[in-house]
């Protein structure tokens, strides 16, 4: 049995691989940039006007006639004379030998001629080319999240694809006799599943859309045959139950007999002490308890940092916030404890009803409050750490 | 013109129309629940043992012959007598008139039978039907989020179905004559355009996977026809560029030739000021910015909330959070700013770069600093408020 930290820094160190794959750009959106991107143009690609206006040639005069328009998209090869300007529109091109743009609500004109009657400075309202960024500049370094505006960014210089680190391909075994799937009529003893739809919606939430999802029985040939298929095909695979210590909890033979890695087994926390981690070559093994609670809470503290780690991510946890305590924990138990609890701007509230079966607790939870296994008591009024969810 | 505050609140008004759809408990994540759900059934369904032992009972005696086992999924109709007891296993049905269940590791056993060293309470380490939840109890209020751990609690109640409140269609125009696509080569005068993918990225943050982009000349004409089609088929309409004040900004003109309402039109901030809001029956029309910076900032203060509103969110915006300004800020122009900007956890520093056009910076920020339009001045080590994006 190991301590949560001791847990948390195997599993950091085991989910380094990365992956590379091109992606198209309006797929992006959540990976993480796995080459550093250089502009194919410059930005604006021409000198362009920031303003609805007349462009000309800065000078003393303030009288000039309109020799033409050039809209937006307009490629114009008028050359200005000193006394002419062109109507011109916000990010239209420039003209060659102008090098001023005076907005609309700075002139008096008619339909020949304007009257300047703020003079701008010389430059003033002229993007100018390459302003934003220069051809074979950098435009994204290695390893920066792909946001919205980033996806923006790219596709404005008429980047297609980029290079991104792979999402890993997950697989869901779930174990037990008693388990009947939901929309069928409940034999005596049976219960519904539902952990692989809780665990499929927790992997929705980092981006992992397409977890496939494998059933077997309480039996050590059945599983070891399916954990040998899953084993070669998937980056990483949890195992939903079978792996408390009972007769039938199986689980664990089935996993080593197939040559996974044993990297921990039991972790000192409650709920989800019965927790299973290796490795067989570069598939991740997490056998994570059947109690749907224990297997949630293990889900977003270990299996939600070795995805993101194997994406790319340098943040890998769960953001980390504190909040004071509005009522006093104890913690008799010499384990970690993550307790289901509701936090607002201020303070964090510790559920009632924090067992392992239950989930009814976990659906109106928006955190897990963390009590260290060292810390016997906190008082209300202190400073606690809780990992927000949802 | 208006100020920020109050286009929020027109905003919140005028999208609180909400509809219901039946969806699938795998594809029910992130949506609102429309109804309050009862439970079909009682959680656990029968007296479960929670730990792996032997099943009694209780009595003063500590030695009893074991007449049978009891896995998960099992149901049996084993009747105990005083002198008996069954091994079994967590989950599992417990014989009806045993009342304790003695954990293995409080026990010797051979074969045959067992003598209990720790004598557990009476009722111990047995869960009674119905102690999580009992038959047509509430299993979760209308208007609660649809969690991981929500859809977990759902689906071990064997329900596959839920009401929801639907999330909006929403549909893209873009205008702009100087608009390429990516890929193809970039004539003079030209620009790439990137705001159809920038925004289908931002709505795809919020879980609008399908948006549907529609591309327009400048054209009165053109985006007339354009919108009729549109704002019948659409939820949410976003109309990017052809907003401000230029010749060619012929925007406006189309959607209220369209019979489109106008709510407001234009806002007293920096940047993203050029924008229009309005009503069509139901359908929501947002024309933004066509600067890229200006239009992913609307998307974020503006868009965002409605879409939340609509799908029956009650806490509609960005989440704000406070941090410790790294510089000083100055703001002369008596318009509320959005600034990009890069939060850790105590600080906040303003990027440098912070013009409508370019998407260099918002592609590194990870928030929107709001400077408030009356606040001239904010001095380095003062708390500022901004919105966390992502």
């Amino acid at each position: 049995m190991i301590q949560v930290e001791e847990a948390l820094s195997i599993i950091a160190e085991n989910s380094t691989r990365i992956l590379v794959q091109k992606i198209q750009m309006h797929k992006a959106l959540g990976y993480i940039l796995a080459e550093t991107v250089y502009s194919p143009i410059a930005m604006p690609p021409f000198r362009q006007s920031s303003m609805d206006g007349y462009a000309f040639i800065h000078s003393e005069k303030h009288q000039y006639d309109i020799v033409g328009t050039i809209q937006a998209g307009d490629h114009s090869k008028i050359k200005l004379k000193e006394n002419e300007a062109v109507r011109i529109f916000t990010g239209a091109f420039v003209p060659n030998n102008a090098d001023t743009v005076v907005t609309q609500e700075h002139v008096m004109a008619n339909e020949n001629s304007i009257l300047i009657t703020i003079m701008p400075e010389q430059h003033t309202n002229v993007r100018n080319k390459g302003e934003q960024i220069g051809e074979e500049e950098v435009v994204l370094k290695v390893n920066t999240l792909i946001t919205p505006a980033a996806i923006g960014f790219l596709a404005c210089l008429g980047i297609t694809e980029i290079s991104v680190y792979k999402k890993p391909t997950v697989a869901i075994l779930v174990t037990g006799n008693e388990l009947v799937e939901a929309g069928k009529k409940l034999p005596k003893g049976k219960i519904y599943e539902s952990n692989s739809v809780m665990l499929q919606a927790a992997l929705q939430t980092i981006g992992i859309k397409k977890a496939k999802v494998y059933k077997v029985k309480d039996d050590l040939k059945a599983a070891k045959k399916a954990l040998k298929e899953i084993l070669n095909k998937y980056d990483i695979v949890l195992v939903s139950g079978g792996i408390s210590v009972g007769d039938y909890d199986f689980v664990k033979e089935a996993l080593l007999e197939n040559g996974v890695q044993e990297l921990f087994y039991k972790i000192n926390q409650k709920p989800g002490k019965p927790m299973f981690f290796g490795s067989k070559n570069e598939t991740l093994v997490f056998a994570l308890p059947g109690n749907p609670a224990s297997s949630l809470t293990n889900f977003y503290i270990y299996v939600y940092p070795a995805i993101k780690n194997r994406m790319g991510f340098s943040d890998i946890h769960l953001k980390k916030i504190v909040r004071k305590l509005q009522d006093d924990i104890l913690n008799t138990t010499g384990k970690t404890l993550f307790l289901k609890a509701l936090y607002d701007e201020t303070q964090v509230r510790v559920l009632e009803g924090q067992s392992s079966a239950m989930l009814n607790t976990f659906a109106i939870a928006n955190s897990l409050l963390i009590v260290p296994h060292d810390v016997e008591s906190i008082k209300k009024g202190e400073l606690v750490t809780l990992l927000p969810i949802g």
